[in-house]
């Protein structure tokens, strides 16, 4: 049965933590912030389920309490930051927050930013924008996993590609590894002793590997340069398109780590505490184009369009974030969900640095 | 067997065509350089193989030979262009060259244009920009042709990215439709009598049709909200991200038809004359980042490393452009290649207009 706690009560225990971690007020809050609204828009593997990989990084040194991003090039509508390894949430809400100033003074703002950490969901970042009435994008690069199209060895990260624009009755939010799909699904489908569908994984370029007991294969997924990889979104064939995917993911690595000089997928480790992911953040003002409203509706209308087209029997069809907000609507009114893997670490961590935790549970 | 033919002469035929139908010197000379450089890329189908569609669209006056793209809004980063419906490619030279303006007085520009018309490749633009320094995207969205995910009817266009970038021994370029192939490549399969590949057509929704002989079926991939459509890159189910490629393809809608409020997909008909198809144009200068020459050594050396790693036995890696430059080098040295019939359309336009022509044999 799927357990339900009350948001804000989680919350306000991370907060708690994150103070506890030596982070100021402002910034637990923000990292706090972040978090909840993953789990409460059903994206579980990225909210407080990673706090115990960051409590990891925070003891090892790889993620810097004390650093804190600065922009090192600026024009009126770009900005180059280095995240001096900082939290990677920290950063991804400064970048943002540079990218949308620009974007009310001038238009445009381009953000790529180096040496950061990982940093939660891209479109939390780029639905910032959205959130005040702009266009947003943002991307991250990874530690290799996605096999280039006839490659036999991963070499480019997930990379996946946020964009969000305001609609109506909510926000588009598009959020997608390049790869077929991310690190996440496979661990999910390995703690559900699943075997996993075609061509998620493929050993040696493009021998698919669905057997979950392969415990072996399936490790050297985290191993770099490994003959084991995710395939790109496409598959690993041109004929199914793998080489767009692949694509895709170098252009992230274009607006990621190669404008900010930062690492490349292939240069990031989680073991190496000298290296961390690069990211990007744009906004842009709709309104250099037109009137907002009136794009903001013409838009809006041409998703309802999508949403009232003939489906599979059976089927309903979604734009991109109407999945995410139905999750809100669930999570808001019946409590946040938590598995009680995630709920005992999160606990532990609590323990061991000394955070008083009451009840979690709805009232 | 291949014939080849002198590129100049055959340029230089098809200058004297548009020359013909009343274009300018200037526009002619543009129009013949951006279809004999698809040709010496490798990409036959959209080079002079387009010229009996265009040249049936300027009889009936869809494409309107008088016509000049316009300026209707602009900032320094930005501009709406209203083509007028004139030829795609002028629209599409006049808009990048507005872009690459901005980009180098400003850092960026993005350009929105509504009412144009099929402008050929997507590569050809972004790589304009590319040759000047800059990155460069372009994209246009075209007629209903993608199942949108668990839809049976096609909505969306096949709606291609273009994105270049300076690189050493040549650009990068990306060019690709988002959905799993473009319409040109079922038509290419249609006249080499060749069974489609696994799921790059669908009807209602899920159902694959591979038998070149279902003559119904693929000549209904061309109506409207037809049950037969083209897959989404990723396919068509969630589990092999279908989601991805169709969410894709909407970005691209916002870029081009929402923010010029130009047509949108759905709404685009060869045969309606009122309507065309949108597009955008995007150029970013990588000096408003860092050092150039430092940016464009650390891509080049990125992509190499990429070309270097372990393939598929018998299998080669290329990076995006890697394919275009060997066509090109071939081509240059041994002759364009143009396939009988599409000669013959071009020879039989010429007769018509009474445009004289020698031969374009190798000398």
């Amino acid at each position: 049965m799927v357990k339900r706690y009350d948001s804000d009560k989680v919350k306000a225990l991370v907060h708690k933590i994150y103070k506890a971690y030596g982070f100021t007020e402002k910034q637990s809050s923000a990292v706090a912030e972040t978090l909840i609204y993953t789990d409460l828009h059903g994206i579980a593997s990225h909210g407080v389920q990673r706090m115990v990989m960051y409590d990891h990084f925070i003891q090892n040194g790889k993620i810097r309490v004390q650093s804190k991003p600065e922009v090192v090039k600026e024009t009126d509508v770009s900005a180059v930051v280095d995240a001096n390894f900082g939290l990677g949430q920290l950063n991804g809400i400064y970048s943002m927050n540079i990218a949308i100033k620009k974007a009310k003074a001038h238009g445009v703002g381009i953000v790529t930013t180096r040496h950061s950490g990982h940093y939660g969901i891209a479109g939390y970042y780029a639905n910032m924008a959205a959130d005040q009435g702009l266009i947003g994008l943002s991307s991250t690069n990874s530690r290799p996993a996605m096999l280039p199209t006839h490659a036999t060895q991963a070499f480019v990260g997930t990379n996946p590609i946020a964009f969000a624009m305001p609609a109506k009755p909510h926000n588009f939010i598009y959020d997608a590894a390049t790869t077929t799909v991310p690190q996440g699904k496979i661990e999910v489908y390995r703690k559900l002793e699943k075997d996993l569908p075609a061509l998620w994984v493929a050993k040696d370029g493009n021998q698919e590997i669905n057997d979950h007991h392969d415990t072996a294969d399936l490790d050297a997924l985290r191993d770099p340069l490994s003959n084991v990889g995710l395939t790109p979104l496409g598959g690993v064939t041109e004929e199914t398109g793998s080489h767009k995917g692949f694509g895709l993911g170098i252009i992230v690595e274009v607006f990621t780590a190669i404008l900010s000089m930062g690492n490349t997928s292939t240069e990031i480790s989680p073991e190496n505490l000298q290296v961390g992911p690069s990211q990007s953040f744009i906004a842009i003002d709709p309104a250099i184009f037109g009137d907002v409203d009136q794009i903001v509706q013409r838009f809006s209308e041409y998703l309802q369009q999508i949403r009232e087209l003939s489906a599979i029997p059976g089927k309903k069809i979604y734009v991109h974030g109407d999945k995410e907000a139905l999750a809100y609507e669930d999570r808001k009114q019946n409590g946040m969900i938590i598995d009680d893997k995630t709920l005992a670490e999160v606990i532990g961590i609590a323990d061991r640095l000394g955070v008083k935790h009451g009840s979690l549970a709805m009232d």
